[in-house]
C-alpha cells in the first residue's frame, strides 16, 4: 500500500474496531442478562444494549468510512486471502449490505424482531399457532424485502441474500445439492436403525448425576479438550451458547439436568468446540476485524460438532473418559459396562424437538425447516399453510406427527427473531466437521490412539492451523478445498455415521 | 417552567440520562471484571472501560449542555428542595467543576491512577514505602491543583474542594469540629475497655463455619432485613463493594472466610444498607439525574453502617438471628451461650488495620487519615515524611506501632487512586448513622422488640421516607436536620458506643 491506501487503511481498521469495542460491550451485557441479572432490570438493560448496537450501527454505517472502503476496494486486489485483502473485502462487504437497508427498514425488523419472540413465547405456551400467524406473516415479509434489497445487483434471490448473511458467499443450490446427497442415505440409515437387532439401554443415561458433580465433570474435560480457561469461563443458562467479550474472553455456557447426563456433558464439549474456535482466531492483531473473526456460521458449528460429536461420541474419547465418569459418578455408573456406555450415547431415535436430536436424525429437522423457509421466503408457501406443511414433513421424513404446534411448528425461536437463512448452517457444521475430521486423521495418523490417551493437543493443533487462524481469509468454500482437497460433500459424513452406527446397531452388509 | 424553560430541561435531562446509561453499562462490565473474567482479559477491559467512561465524560462537559444548564440556573429557584431545583443545581454543579479541570490535567490524573495503583500493589508486597512514594508525591501535587482549580470562585481551600467532590457542600472545618468531639470520649472508651474486668471470647468466631453455609446464611439474612432480590443480586469477591447498574438492579458483593464469621456476615450486611439505599432512591423516573442518585458518601455509609452496627451488633438483632445461626453453623455454635456469642461479635481492640478494625477504634484510624491528607494537600506534611507521621498518630492515637509500613501507611488503596477527601465520609457515615437511629427509635417506638421479632419493615420503611426518597434534594446537612431535628454531632454515636459497649465489658459509673 502507498502512504493514502495506508491511511485509509488505518482509518477504517480504528473505525471497525471502536464498533467492535462497543458491540463487545453490549456482548457483555447480554451475556450478564442471561447468567443472572435481577429480574426487574431487563428493561433498562434492554435500553443499554439498544442504545449501544445503534452506536455500532452508525459507525457501520458512516459515509465517510464507506467512501475510504469503497476506495480502498477499487486499489487493492481483494480476492487475495492475505489480511488487508479480507479486511478490506469483509468490510466493504458488510458496509454495502448495511447501506442497501433503509434506516426505517432496520428500525421495522428490529422493532418486529423484540415483538416477534414475544409473540411467539406466548403462542407457544398457549399452544395456538394463530397468536403468531400474524407477527410471522409480518416477519416473513420484512425478510423478504430485507432479501430483496440485499440482492440488488448481484446474482441472488432474496432468500440467498438472507442465506449470505450467516454464510457468506455461500449458494443455496448448492447448499441444496449437498442437503440431497445426505437426505436419502440418512433416512434410510435412522430407518434400519429403528428396526435394528441390538438397541442401546439408554435408562443408564436417565440415572441421578447430580448437577454439581456434572459441572465439575464438564468443566474438567472442557478443560482437558483445550478449552482456555485463562481466556474463559464457563457458566449456567438455560439456553446454551458461547459468545466473545473480547480478544482474549470468550464465554461458554451450558446447562444441566440431573436425569439426563448428555444434555450438559455434550452441551459442554458442543460450546468448548465453538470457543476453542474463537480463541484460535488471531484476536491479538485482528480483533474485530475480518482477519480475527470467525469465518462462517457453517465453520463455527464445525468446529463444536466435531468435538461433540466426532469425538465426544467416539469409542476411543470414552476408552480415555470413562473411568474418569466412574468416579464422577460412582453410584450411577459403577457396574455399568463401558460398551453399554457408549451404545446409549449414540441412540439414535426419530424424535419431535430439534434441540433434543441425536447426531443423525438432527439434519432431518434441518433439511426440513431449509425447505419450509425457503418456501415462505419465495411465496410459494403462506404462513397459513406452515403448520400442515410441517406436518407432513414431519410424518414424511422422521415418521412421527407432531402432537401440538407447541411442539412442532413452534418450537424454535429463530423465526420469530428474523432469522431465515440461518437453519442451514447448522447441517452444513455437521457436513464439514466429518470432512475435517477425516483429513485430520488423513494428515495426523492415528487419531483414536491420541483420544484414547486423552491426547487431543495434536488435533487442537490442527484446527488451529488449518481453521481458526484464517478467520475471514477464506471463504468457507476455499476453506474446505484448502483443508480437505475436496468441495463441500455429505460423504464423509454418511460415511461416518455408518461405520460407527451399523455396527453398534448389529447391522451388517 | 415556561415552554423554552422546559425544552431546555429536557434536553439536560437527556443527555445527562444518556450518560448516565453509558456509565451504567461501563459499571457493568467492571462488575463482570471483578466478579470471575477470564484473567487475561482485563488489558481489553480496561479499554472498554475508558472508552465508555471517555464518552460519559464527552456528555458531561459539552458546551450546550452546559449553556443550557447556565441559562436554567439563572431562570430557577435552584435553592429549593424539589426535583427541578435539586436537578438544575447538581447537574450544573457537576459541569461547572468538570469544565474548571482542563483535559490535560484530567488525563493526567487518569494515567496516574491507574499507574498509581499499580506501584502501591507492587511497594505494599516489597513493604517498601520508597517504591511508592515518587507516585504519591506526584498524585498528591495532581491533586492539590485539581482542588486548587475547582476552589476558584468559592470560599474553599484545595483540600475542601476535593472533600465537596465525595460530600457535596460539606467543609472542612465543621467535620473537623464533629471528629474533635468525637476523638477524646473515643480514645477514652477505648481505653477503658483495654483495661476492663470482662473480656469477650473471641475463638467462638474464629471456629470452623463452611463458606457456602455462609453464602446461605447472608443471602438470608440480606433478604430478611429488606434487600430486594428481584433487583439486585449478591456475589463473592476479594474486595467487597456495592455497584448500582440501572434502576432496578443494584449489586452486592461480599467476602467469606471460613475461620472468621463476622468478615462475610456483617460484609454482607454493609453492602446491603448501601444496596437498600440505592434501592429506595426514586429510579424509576429519576435513574441517573440528581433526584434519584444519593446524596453524599457520608449518607450513604450511614446506611451501611446502620445496618451493619447498629442493628447488626445489637443484643435484640441477635435475640432473633441467633437460633437461625446455630441451624446454619450447629458444630460450630451448639451450646455457645447467645451472650458470649453478643459479647464476642462486639470485640473492641485497636488493631493496625482499618478494614478490620471495629466499630469503636475504626474511627480512630479515619481520624488519623483525615489529618495527615490535609497536611499533604496543604503542604505541611511532605510525602518524605508521611511514614514517620502515620507510625507515631498510630502509637499516640490507638497505642500500637505498625511492624512495617505494607501494615501501615501502605494498607489503603485510596490515595494511590487519588482519593483525597474521600476517608472523612466514612466517620461522618458513623456519625449520622447513629443519629438517624436515634430519630428512628424516638419516631417508631421499640426498635429492639421489632428486632428481636424480625422485623425490619418499619425501620426500613422510616429510612425510605426520611433518607432515601430525598436523593440529591436534601444536602446531607439539611438531610440530617430534618430529619434528626438537630445538627452534625457526635454525640449520638458516643452515646451508642457507650451504652452498649460499657456494661458489656463490666464497665459501671
Amino acid at each position: 500500500m502507498n502512504t493514502d491506501q495506508s491511511n485509509f487503511f488505518d482509518s477504517v481498521c480504528k473505525q471497525a474496531r471502536r464498533a467492535a469495542l462497543l458491540q463487545s460491550a453490549a456482548e457483555t451485557l447480554e451475556w450478564d442478562e442471561r447468567t443472572g441479572m435481577p429480574p426487574k432490570a431487563s428493561e433498562y438493560r434492554a435500553q443499554q444494549i439498544s442504545t449501544l448496537n445503534a452506536m455500532v450501527h452508525e459507525l457501520r454505517t458512516d459515509e465517510t468510512y464507506g467512501e475510504n472502503l469503497e476506495s480502498l476496494s477499487q486499489q487493492i486486489d481483494t480476492s487475495q486471502p492475505n489480511d488487508i485483502a479480507a479486511t478490506v473485502r469483509g468490510l466493504t462487504r458488510d458496509w454495502r449490505r448495511n447501506r442497501k437497508l433503509p434506516t426505517d427498514l432496520v428500525k421495522r425488523i428490529s422493532t418486529a424482531r423484540v415483538r416477534g419472540q414475544q409473540v411467539w413465547d406466548e403462542s407457544r405456551r398457549a399452544d395456538d399457532f394463530a397468536i403468531f400467524a400474524p407477527v410471522l406473516k409480518e416477519m416473513v415479509s420484512l425478510q423478504r424485502e430485507s432479501g430483496d434489497r440485499m440482492a440488488e445487483g448481484t446474482d441472488r434471490d432474496a432468500y440467498g441474500a438472507l442465506l449470505d448473511t450467516y454464510e457468506p458467499d455461500a449458494k443455496t443450490a448448492e447448499l441444496q445439492q449437498v442437503f440431497d446427497e445426505l437426505r436419502t442415505p440418512l433416512v434410510q440409515l435412522i430407518a434400519e436403525i429403528r428396526d435394528a437387532p441390538r438397541q442401546p439401554k439408554i435408562e443408564i443415561l436417565e440415572r441421578d448425576f447430580p448437577v454439581d458433580a456434572q459441572k465439575r465433570f464438564s468443566r474438567w474435560v472442557a478443560e482437558q479438550i483445550g478449552f482456555d480457561f485463562q481466556r474463559g469461563r464457563l457458566d449456567e443458562t438455560s439456553h446454551p451458547f458461547c459468545t466473545t467479550l473480547g480478544p482474549h474472553d470468550c464465554r461458554i455456557l451450558s446447562r444441566y439436568e440431573s436425569n439426563w447426563l448428555p444434555g450438559g456433558l455434550f452441551g459442554t464439549m458442543h460450546e468448548a468446540g465453538h470457543g476453542m474456535y474463537e480463541q484460535g482466531l488471531r484476536t491479538d492483531d485482528w480483533f474485530g476485524l475480518p482477519p480475527g473473526s470467525y469465518g462462517s456460521l457453517g465453520i463455527h458449528e464445525s468446529q463444536s460438532r466435531l468435538w461433540e460429536n466426532q469425538i465426544g461420541r467416539s469409542r476411543s474419547f470414552w476408552r480415555w473418559l470413562y473411568p474418569h465418569a466412574q468416579n464422577y459418578f460412582s453410584s450411577s455408573l459403577s457396574g455399568v459396562d463401558p460398551e453399554d456406555f457408549f451404545f446409549a450415547i449414540n441412540t439414535i431415535r426419530p424424535s419431535l424437538i430439534r434441540v433434543e436430536a441425536d447426531e443423525a436424525t438432527y439434519n432431518l429437522h434441518i433439511l426440513i425447516r431449509f425447505d419450509l423457509e425457503q418456501a415462505l421466503i419465495n411465496g410459494t408457501l403462506s404462513v397459513a399453510d406452515l403448520p400442515e406443511a410441517w406436518n407432513e414433513r414431519y410424518r414424511s421424513d422422521l415418521g412421527i406427527t407432531p402432537p401440538s404446534d407447541a411442539d412442532g411448528v413452534l418450537q424454535d425461536v429463530h423465526w420469530s427473531a428474523g432469522l431465515f437463512g440461518y437453519f442451514p448452517t447448522y447441517t452444513l457444521g455437521n457436513v464439514i466437521s466429518a470432512q475435517l475430521h477425516d483429513a485430520a486423521a488423513e494428515q495426523l495418523g492415528d487419531l483414536d490412539a491420541m483420544f484414547a490417551q486423552g491426547n487431543f493437543q495434536p488435533l487442537l493443533q490442527w484446527l488451529r492451523e488449518n481453521v481458526h487462524t484464517h478467520g475471514q481469509c477464506l471463504s468457507q468454500t476455499d476453506l474446505v478445498k484448502q483443508t480437505t482437497g475436496a468441495s463441500l460433500s455429505a460423504t464423509s459424513l454418511i460415511e461416518y455415521l455408518r461405520s460407527k452406527l451399523r455396527p453398534l446397531y448389529g447391522l451388517t452388509g
